[in-house]
């Protein structure tokens, strides 16, 4: 709802105060843990105090109200100075919560976490990954703005607001985000740089002495750069780039980092480490504060008290627009509340389309594109797209618009060859809430992205990961391209569902799986082949139990041959062949180990009895974590090799004869 | 032996023969192949052929030469350019190997791959990396050059040359690598930019719109841009960027991809599939060039014939140098001679510092910060550091100067908060040759490098990597900071050596397991502790063994427990326990799992004797893949939290009596 540029008026002297009382909260919550990082809440305390009393639009008594503009603390190492704004600002923070900083079960964990302490917008740490979570959000935010908006009725309208520090512009994650948000002219991010001159090792120049401010024009940003501890030139420099409403942009603001301690201030023993009770008396006495820890002052209170009125207000004026929305366009503003709460609309799962036993073989990864077409034409949410592979991952969405500066609605993406720019912008995407993002490359190439799959996880957002070309059955691509250890370094992470589908009817499935999964629950890696894959008699639409007997032994039960993906059609190849000479095994397809993991241990025990102890599990990648569920394995615990995949098969041992040979050498 | 600025003298028609013949054999080989990328050799053969006929200073005949220039294709998909070139330049790479492109066990795999294919300086495909692995080898020349290089002999003095794609641009690995190379100022790195506008998903204007040359200046680089297909223009570039000593150049050739090729020349239609016949045939009649596969005029293998000469003459000169240097500095010769050859020199592995039990606990990382510290005296090339977090990781060399624009030769590397650069730049520090390098984050951030480390494995190079705060035990920055699949998911890693030592003793023998391996063995990565740990009475100082009783049973063997890094002192605790209890179990120390696994069977059985199946493994990481060893497993499944190591310890089962309680819960 931040339509409006002006910002609102804040006395002087309660704003000098509130930046001490920052500061002081900062100091005294690092000392009383005995860990964190002082130095950048008190060198970026006026940046963030401006932002936060003049312009943030939000409200700390309803904190998941749509139109908030965003706050991506993206020097989450600087987790006190969010801490001190939230509970300044009156959001579910107390003094005590404070009090007990990086300690078991609090509120306010060494970062900040989504989902764990109300007004943190997404979780940061790993640095970069905050930068490009909030060019994500200002993507969510023009492309529910492009399909809500009504003439007279703005309803989605807001800004989104980051705080950068140097480390987070080194790393490569940002740059690639930082790209693709000129490219895309996102004029609704607002990037503040805490430009301080110092990371862990000392002084950045001795590492990084690149001229940030043109890398950024040649971006395409507007840039400006100010003296960070002047709230005024803050402000007008704020002021500037919410009117530039073509480009993202990015205020550069020097400051000095621990600013206020006598003998540290400037210097990276401010960084990570408390300051020790003697600076930060001295620290105290030299603005004028009292040595008491944890000082906040009445007038601070009142000032914020009078702050949150006025943005309780602002909500209430939204929820009254929101309202006559709602009556002038009932359709759409059902809509709007259904996806907002994270719900499918309609019944998207239904339009996923069927595929039959008597179709033609069909790579999975083109199953999967006609699954991504349906999808887009049902789910006005539904938005993602690859890293310049869209034909190859199978993720295309042929009659949607590009996502570009001329089309805000676009929901195709055309990331670039960006993947962990495009990991982590979906990340934002979600949390911002409102759009089901996907992304997608070879799986190989998920090693790009890898912290951001992890930190969809760890944030349990429902990001889908495409990840196609899932085998060495890629073929003349060579070891470069060939996942060997991917899927199973997939499965290691928590909360993270990892399906690789037998066939077209079990990668219906796995999307069925992906947009079941909500925020609260996680992400899900969906692993599709590169190479035809027939379609299986008796495989499942619904594979919310991970895994399931596909085909039953036609004798007395000898065994169970397990498999994954590509290999389910060769474990039923390899049980006709068995059974031929006597032998009867049971085929088990088992996409998603973490569903099949959830079942009851009586179904568990039904798919694989624990008397049966002869099993083999054949999946074409690394053996290791199959002993879990097998008494052998047939896998590849070596890197790939360039020739066409059939050959790849013969010498790596994915043969009906190697897989019958393998069965029967078990004890 | 590059030190020569002025082109060779190339006859312009024997020029355009053989960028015909390249254009050709790259159609011809990708025909055949039925699989390939025909569009970037056609477009970038000017370049290269400029490059390689005019510029590049190697010996075909004898590819191991040390100064020779090293050519870097980071577009690695445009392997038959580079196949094309080592066959015309005289190569082991002949006409048959082209013909048996992408095929089981041929010499031209997909992409092209270092220690496979003779000339071939580094592993590429992955984009970014190789843009990132050429600063490494520009900044190992410099290192080598400052050292070895006395008055009048100058025996290092070569440049690194690439060819890098839009693609590579993209990448956040090949914009942290250049900010670097900029800091640094590697005047003898000369990139070519294949600026053709076109990427797999169509034009780069989709999602690449920024002002690339003005973002490479940002970083400090010098940058021109040239016609790609008009071959003087581009020698011009060649030779201002080589008389530019300060500054990294991009020379930005603005090619059309695909070129020649009659229909589809300029669309993303060529870029990764074959032309087919009919328009292979058309571009071959449109450039007068006969229709028959794979023809190499008699003038063409002349013309590069007569340039072979000139590079053996070179070389020879160089030869002749050496040997005089030789003679006149004899040690620093011999030592040359041993570090080119990947060999350590003196008795390195004796300086590396014994810890005693009776020493006082410590940190892994502090151990290795005092081995770090020792080797950096001894090991002339032993260069490295850490993406700015020296001191936490414990990879500070005081006393050695630090890498910067005026300090050629130092070996401190600051490699800014660039994890995935960091990696590549350190590949292409290896595969340059005779330098030892090493880089360092948090364990849970090599999820950002994880691209490199793969590479470096494929690549089979002896980087070694210190992964420190290895478990949730670093406390109190939380769950984004605290790495739980990390030690298993690069155990997944074919080559990787993964070293996760008990205590300081163990640490040193996992520096001496990391400095043991060669290239062509791959590389090591030692993870190490925040926390103190007591140094243990009869841990190893050799670890080759990979694992090891490390205190047998005081009584009836009952079973084992098997643990690794900090967790090895919790398993003394709880042996010590259960043996109060009446119950007997050895302890084994498992630093190594790839090494355990390469020792034979017999001491395998000897140490984890088959009959004994109570076997209880404990470690700070996810469970998943423990059941190889063990019976049981005490792990963390799920993510960490933010609170004192002590609590979380507590929180999560890592007690004695929880060690305890599960053995004795074991059938």
């Amino acid at each position: 709802m931040s339509s409006d540029l002006a910002p609102r008026p804040v006395d002087p002297v309660f704003f000098e105060q509130a930046v001490k009382t920052i500061k002081g909260l900062a100091m005294d919550a690092v000392e009383q843990a005995k860990s964190g990082h002082p130095g950048m809440p008190m060198g970026a305390a006026h940046m963030a105090t401006t932002l936060w009393t003049r312009f943030l639009d939000h409200d700390p008594t309803a904190p998941e109200w749509i139109d908030r503009d965003r706050f991506v603390l993206s020097a989450g190492h600087g987790s006190m100075l969010l801490y001190a704004l939230l509970h300044l600002s009156g959001y579910d923070l107390s003094l005590e919560d404070l009090q007990a900083f990086r300690q078991w079960n609090s509120k306010t964990p060494g970062h900040p976490e989504f989902g764990h302490t109300a007004g943190v917008e997404v979780t940061t740490g790993p640095l970069g990954t905050g930068f490009a979570a909030g060019v994500g959000m200002a993507i969510a935010e023009r492309v529910l703005a492009d399909r809500y908006n009504q003439p007279g009725h703005a309803i989605v309208d807001h800004h989104t607001y980051a705080i950068v520090s140097d480390g987070d512009l080194m790393e490569g994650v940002a740059a690639e985000a930082a790209s693709l948000a000129g490219h895309l002219g996102l004029g609704k991010l607002v990037y503040l740089y805490d430009d301080n001159e110092i990371s862990i090792d000392g002084k950045t120049d001795l590492s990084f002495s690149e001229d940030v401010l043109a890398r950024f024009v040649a971006y395409g940003w507007h840039v400006q750069r100010v003296d960070g501890h002047d709230a005024e030139a803050i402000t007008d420099a704020i002021m500037a780039a919410k009117s530039e409403a073509t480009k993202p942009s990015l205020i550069a603001c020097r400051t000095v980092i621990g600013h206020g301690a006598p003998t540290l201030a400037g210097t990276a023993k401010t960084h990570g480490a408390p300051l020790g009770a003697t600076e930060v008396d001295a620290a105290k006495r030299a603005m004028g504060w009292p040595s008491e820890p944890f000082h906040v002052p009445e007038e601070v209170r009142q000032g914020f008290a009078a702050l949150r009125q006025t943005s309780i207000e602002r909500r209430q004026r939204w929820e009254a627009a929101f309202a006559a929305y709602r009556a002038a366009h009932p359709q759409l503003g059902a809509e709007f509340e259904t996806v907002m709460a994270g719900e499918l609309p309609g019944d998207v799962l239904a339009a996923i389309p069927s595929f039959s036993a008597d179709d033609q073989p069909i790579a999975t990864r083109k199953a999967g594109a006609k699954i991504v077409a349906a999808l887009a034409h049902v789910h006005p949410g539904f938005i993602g797209g690859s890293a310049d592979l869209t034909g190859s991952n199978g993720v295309g969405m042929p009659e949607i618009a590009a996502q570009s500066a001329t089309v805000p609605g676009g929901r195709a993406m055309f990331f670039g060859v960006r993947e962990h720019g495009m990991g982590a912008i979906c990340n934002g995407i979600a949390a911002h809430g409102g759009l089901r993002p996907f992304d997608a490359t070879f799986l190989v190439f998920s090693d790009f992205m890898r912290g951001a799959v992890r930190l969809a996880a760890l944030m349990k957002l429902p990001v889908v990961h495409v990840f196609s070309h899932d085998s060495f059955y890629l073929g003349e691509d060579g070891p470069t391209h060939q996942p060997i250890e991917h899927t199973m370094s997939l499965r290691l992470i928590p909360n993270l569902h990892v399906v690789r589908p037998a066939d077209a009817r079990e990668t219906a499935a796995a999307w069925r799986l992906g947009l079941t999964r909500k925020t609260g629950d996680g992400p899900t890696a969906i692993l599709v082949s590169r190479q035809n894959l027939p379609i299986l008699p008796h495989s499942r639409e619904d594979i919310s139990c991970g895994a399931y007997v596909l085909s039953e032994a036609d004798g007395p039960l000898d065994g169970i041959l397990i498999a994954s993906g590509s290999e389910v059609s060769l474990a039923l190849l390899a049980q006709r062949e068995l059974a031929a000479a006597g032998t009867h095994v049971r085929v088990v397809s088992m996409p998603c180990w973490e569903a099949f993991d959830a079942q009851p241990q009586s179904y568990r025990d039904e798919v694989l009895p624990p008397a049966l102890t002869r099993r083999l599990s054949i999946e074409a990648g690394t053996t290791l974590g199959w002993s879990r569920y097998a008494s052998a394995s047939i896998g590849i615990d070596h890197f790939g090799a360039s020739a066409p995949a059939d050959e790849l098969a013969r010498q790596f041992g994915f043969t009906v004869e190697g897989v019958v040979a393998r069965y029967q050498a078990l004890h």
